[in-house]
């Protein structure tokens, strides 16, 4: 976590409600909640995992702190006895979880807390909160780094992202899935993500004449400056920039590339390459921005468009066309007893749960079986790791780094219709016979006790 | 803000790259930058203002530290004189814009900054990212305010918020834009905004039988429960409720009311008011969340549909039919010389500017000129007023409250077609003839220069 914030009370009221509710009528057994998304966004057909690190951090740090308390009493709503409770409480439950970076898909628990009933339902809205954002993002990003084939992806999002946590965490998810850097420079320094930059239009407007912005740029940058050629006239823009590159060979110095980013994009790049080309300097790179999401870097990629790398903002920042998930963290077993809701379209796999990966000799992801948490399956991968026992982080947590090649192998591995852009096709997740079997036994009690 | 860290480093690399070209070519002239928003969204014809309070504490603070120095020195792009002018670096510009809460339109400054224009470009990013967010939140809020009619909307989005940082800024700007209150206890804490909160559906799966679970909750809070009746049958849950009710009644107490989650919300909502109805308890009120915004809000109120307050969340906390906005941050002037870009749809107004709106004889907003900051309009309302003066904010800044009761009346007086929940009519937002007339002379000048 990049903030040293007392984030306890970052929970929804009815959290701290139904805990005096608990508290009152002494049901403090141990609970294990379940968190899955129940569908895929349009054009999905997986989605990967990213957030755990943050969320391992705040439950290891959870506490109230005494401003925080006051503040609670002041809405008497609370018992006295029940903030003094509170005032105590620590996470002291267990998390398995699947890490950051591999795939999961629909209905598969990505996490699973178990712990006394109070804890665990007040960390919920922090656990949701950024578990779904950040593998929302981090597979939004997997599908712009996809569709963009060779060429690379940078994270230019952070203007437009919702906020500070937005920014830093967009940046960190993108580059887990794939990109290869960030503008974000807080983001930078934090997570050691590469920091790209180019220079922006204003810059070239304070000049009088283009062409004096683009020299003043590369004297201060002689080894790596990138010229943004779209302020007035691109093509025009593109032949100033010729004339500048030539002069810092002249120099012994290279320009090392352009940004168009405005305009038809697809159109451009072919022009600028070609002036580029014709005037020798093929090693000249081009590099798109403006409004770009997957759906343009595919049809670019079939048209070879030819831009060397993109700066995707916007779109992949908040995740446009697909800005939130059907993410959901489900009471699935309370003192020993296993659970479930029948409300419409919201039913819930009881108990604790593994979920197994099942690969082909070849090593391509075959199948995936959501089965109950002490069952065996021969030869294949359970995907959900304990990571927290008794509140305390019990494994290495892997670096970015580490996290991002995890992603990268797998998702190569990943059957290329299910990572289409468009129309994917779903990957197969089957229950295991004894879950299917719990779940009618559990259903059918659940129903008949009501 | 509600965080005490160093922000001065969440800012995009170019506008560090563009500082050290500035600072090396000796470009430390004012300049003034215009915020702005260059088209609408769908369905949208207005914009609420929100952001600028964090925008000013952010700028009266700006102080790089020096682990961000020295993280800038790792990247080995930046010369060492440079280095020592950003440590030493603050914001010492004037910032001129339409206080929160106040409508604004497409192509209208919502905020002007002057300062030196390394200064000025710095800050750009941490601008644009929450003017452009807590407005575009703000904007959603006062849609489903206005289509809920009479009934409330509490905000429940933070467990879909983008990150922290959004959960705080949703739940300030939708109570900016109408809302009554927040789930958000943190929210709650930092702004004083009324918290609001009932049960989720584990604490009724937490109990063998639902009726169990409603006793319990409503022992601990005999003065206001509210009973979520969805986890397993609805109409059957209301029943139940109906029983506790009277139970609590025995008591002389009374039962708060009721909230519908999940299936068809307005169907079971009339169900639910019948049963409630029928057995005498017409006082019980019936809240309804699950998925809704302002669309559903508008057919709800349209067909009379009996619930008495509405918990809106994730699509009104992530904006989901407009998740970003068009906003644009562009350099206006350089040294007293007006400026603007030309790139393909990305024009911008040259020069200082100042807005003004006429009302007619009954208040009603009737129609926005944008013009030259030193203009005067007769009758008319100077939107934009100046906030900082070297750094400093140099007026009080308004109350949450104020800016809410700020926004709720001037919303009253904006006209019903503008406030179309579907298909608005656009509002008329002229330009001055001497702002014509400017960038006339302005385009000529700098279409020549290139």
């Amino acid at each position: 976590m990049y903030t040293t914030e007392n984030l306890a009370l970052l929970t929804d009221l009815y959290q701290l409600t139904m805990a005096q509710g608990y508290f009152q009528s002494q049901r403090l057994a141990p609970s294990t909640f379940s968190l899955f998304v129940r569908s895929y966004p349009p054009n999905r057909s997986y989605f990967v995992s990213a957030g755990l690190q943050d969320v391992l951090e705040f439950l290891e740090r959870f506490q109230m702190d005494s401003a925080g308390i006051d503040y609670l009493r002041s809405r008497r709503m609370f018992t006295d006895d029940f903030l003094d409770f509170l005032k105590g409480l620590k996470f002291t439950g267990d998390v398995w979880a699947i890490p950051e970076g591999r795939l999961f898909f629909k209905d598969e628990p990505v996490m699973e807390v178990t712990a006394p009933i109070v804890e665990a339902q007040i960390v919920e809205t922090f656990i949701i909160n950024q578990i779904n954002f950040q593998s929302l993002i981090a597979t939004k990003a997997a599908r712009c780094v996809h569709a963009a084939g060779e060429r690379s992806v940078v994270d230019f999002s952070l203007r437009r992202t919702h906020g500070i946590d937005a920014g830093m965490k967009v940046a960190r998810s993108s580059y887990l899935a794939g990109c290869a850097g960030t503008s974000n420079v807080r983001a930078g320094q934090h997570y050691g993500i590469p920091i790209v930059g180019t220079m922006a239009h204003s810059f070239v407007s304070s000049f009088e004449h283009e062409i004096d912005a683009f020299r003043a740029f590369v004297t201060s940058f002689p080894n790596h400056s990138t010229l943004l050629i779209d302020t007035y006239d691109t093509v025009a823009g593109a032949r100033k920039a010729v004339r500048v590159a030539k002069e810092m060979a002249a120099r012994g110095q290279q320009l090392q590339g352009v940004r168009i980013d405005s305009g038809d994009l697809a159109q451009l790049a072919a022009e600028v390459r070609k002036i580029f080309d014709e005037a020798g300097l093929k090693n000249v790179k081009i590099i798109g921005s403006g409004g770009l999401d997957e759906y343009d870097l595919a049809d670019y990629a079939n048209a070879n468009v030819p831009y060397d790398s993109y700066g995707v903002g916007t779109k992949m920042g908040v995740s446009a066309d697909a800005p939130w998930s059907d993410v959901a963290y489900k009471l699935v077993e309370y003192d020993n007893r296993p659970v479930l809701k029948l409300s419409t379209g919201k039913a819930s796999l009881p108990g604790k749960k593994q979920v197994f990966r099942i690969c082909d000799k070849q090593g391509q992801l075959e199948k995936d079986i959501i089965a109950l948490r002490g069952e065996n399956i021969a030869g294949a991968e359970p995907l959900l790791k304990k990571v927290m026992t008794e509140g305390k982080i019990t494994v290495p947590l892997p670096s970015l780094e580490e996290s991002r090649s995890d992603f990268l192998s797998e998702f190569a591995r990943l059957p290329e219709p299910i990572k289409a852009i468009r129309n994917s096709a779903h990957y197969l997740v089957e229950q295991s016979s004894k879950l299917q079997e719990h779940c009618a036994n559990v259903e059918q009690r659940v129903s008949r006790a009501q």
